[in-house]
């Protein structure tokens, strides 16, 4: 559908631009795909986040909008730029579905405001949650996505901004996200028919799905963004309950085999929404993930489809 | 796939044989179809509970086995039959996946048991909920499952019990049940190939579901039960955060109008965790449940489709 995967991404903003020739970090040993979503340590300020990536050996990071307030789109970029960092996405876009034409209007000209910060932030990826269900009309709520992400479509192609449909976990349906299932975002992907379109695959979200791994194949060369943490049981709060990969059910490592034998070769994000660990030091916090990343997710030396 | 649907079921148990002739109760006007799952009011032994049905004009009731410990299923079956009530169903089997080969006999065991269990109260359904993933092997428990149910249903179909395949939401499949939409629950109906096994359509777990509507229709004949409540925003909790119908924002009135469609003609059970209702006099939970039940799920006199 698309043309060419992530792994020769060139970041389409001015950030980036002004930042040409700054050399890039050094990632840790085996670290090169690794991307701290700044979810995982929410509560911080984004030029210490920043700071302690690079420390760790973190190559790439993404942002959430509301850490744009404090710290503008352009410094921002700027200050990831000069860590020799690079964004892997900008969360987030989406939240079509409104009862009234006024207000899904307004949700609109907000995401064309998020397009113009990804560029600016240096991101060539903006992460959609669609949004949730108004009126108990699913169907209907599922057509304003559509409507909504052709609306914006052509502001991210003349942006250099690609679209990530990202489905959410079928617990988020009502309130989040109607697109539930990577079935549904490849064939939203499909109807909307533009390179700067595609989807994200979240393991969170997605990996219960019986159809997943025909879904991972289908989503090829369209697959913007491979997200990673854990589902761990009993599951502490619908919000804030993930778990660092290695804590729960998921086998990542399958999954992630999965997603690059469909093509993929971009950032893996580290997105985990959980209290306890956002309470912990953030170098703890950023050494854990490594550490976990390199045993659950990454090919290990053993490995003998590591190429 | 089997033949026949609920309309015309007969109560296969010993139970409702000793109480041939009884006359059954005269249910509340427009009630014909309600039944009570007993988790919607747990904690109340099942005389209590069946009193109060026969008082509210609900016709049907669905206990679950913990409640067989009180009330051994012969004498549960008669104080049902006495009261004039019907089962619609016993909760509940499953839970076929384990880690070893053992606790996977003894699982297989308990699932014998519950279809004794089920024939001798009067119920020839009971409800599946599968079961979870051991060892990070989603495929591997999907399978489990598959045998688990092979290996039941000889048992199952010597007895007059039908097994009904319950899709649970995808947030319960890491601890409660791989099989998380009716799509899977109805390719595993037409694997195992056997009139004594069908599928649960429960409102909660499917809802979300963008393939529901077609999967409803291929359950067509071969679904055994609909269960209905309401998903809440925000979810309260995990396990205990269910709506009463009309607090949330599932269709219900559309999706049993499609479950209709398809030919179901039994009864509709309203199966509720939450606690704050359970918290409530018995009374008045079943007069909110019957009211409720007429508002958002049963057709109104003003319906042109109610035949």
């Amino acid at each position: 559908m698309t043309s060419g995967g992530r792994g020769s991404r060139t970041p389409a903003g001015s950030a980036a631009r002004t930042s040409a020739g700054r050399r890039p970090l050094t990632p840790g040993p085996g670290l090169e795909r690794l991307s701290l979503n700044t979810a995982t340590v929410r509560g911080r300020g984004l030029p210490e986040v920043v700071d302690a990536c690079a420390r760790a050996g973190v190559p790439w990071i993404a942002p959430w909008r509301e850490q744009l307030v404090a710290l503008p789109a352009a410094r921002a970029g700027r200050a990831i730029a000069d860590a020799g960092l690079r964004v892997s996405s900008l969360c987030r876009g989406g939240f079509f579905p409104a009862a009234s034409a006024d207000e899904r209007r307004a949700r609109i000209d907000d995401n064309l405001l998020a397009i113009d910060e990804a560029a600016t932030l240096g991101s060539d990826v903006l992460v959609l949650v669609c949004g949730g269900v108004p009126n108990r009309d699913l169907e209907g709520a599922r057509q304003m996505v559509a409507d909504g992400i052709a609306a914006i479509e052509p502001h991210a192609r003349a942006c250099g901004v690609r679209l990530g449909i990202e489905p959410l976990h079928p617990m988020f349906a009502a309130d989040r996200s109607v697109i539930t299932t990577l079935g549904e975002a490849n064939a939203l992907a499909a109807r909307l028919d533009s390179p700067a379109v595609g989807v994200i695959v979240d393991a969170y979200h997605v990996w219960w799905d019986p159809r997943l791994r025909e879904e991972i194949a289908a989503a090829a060369r369209h697959t913007l963004g491979f997200h990673v943490s854990d589902w761990i049981v009993p599951l502490p709060d619908v919000l804030d309950g993930r778990g660092m990969m290695g804590d729960g059910v998921i086998d990542l490592r399958g999954m992630r085999r999965q997603v690059d034998a469909a093509g993929y070769r971009g950032p893996i994000e580290v997105e985990i929404f959980n209290r306890a660990l956002r309470d912990r030091p953030l170098e703890e916090v950023l050494a854990t993930m490594a550490e976990r990343y390199r045993e659950t997710v990454a090919d290990d030396a053993a490995d003998p489809s590591r190429g």
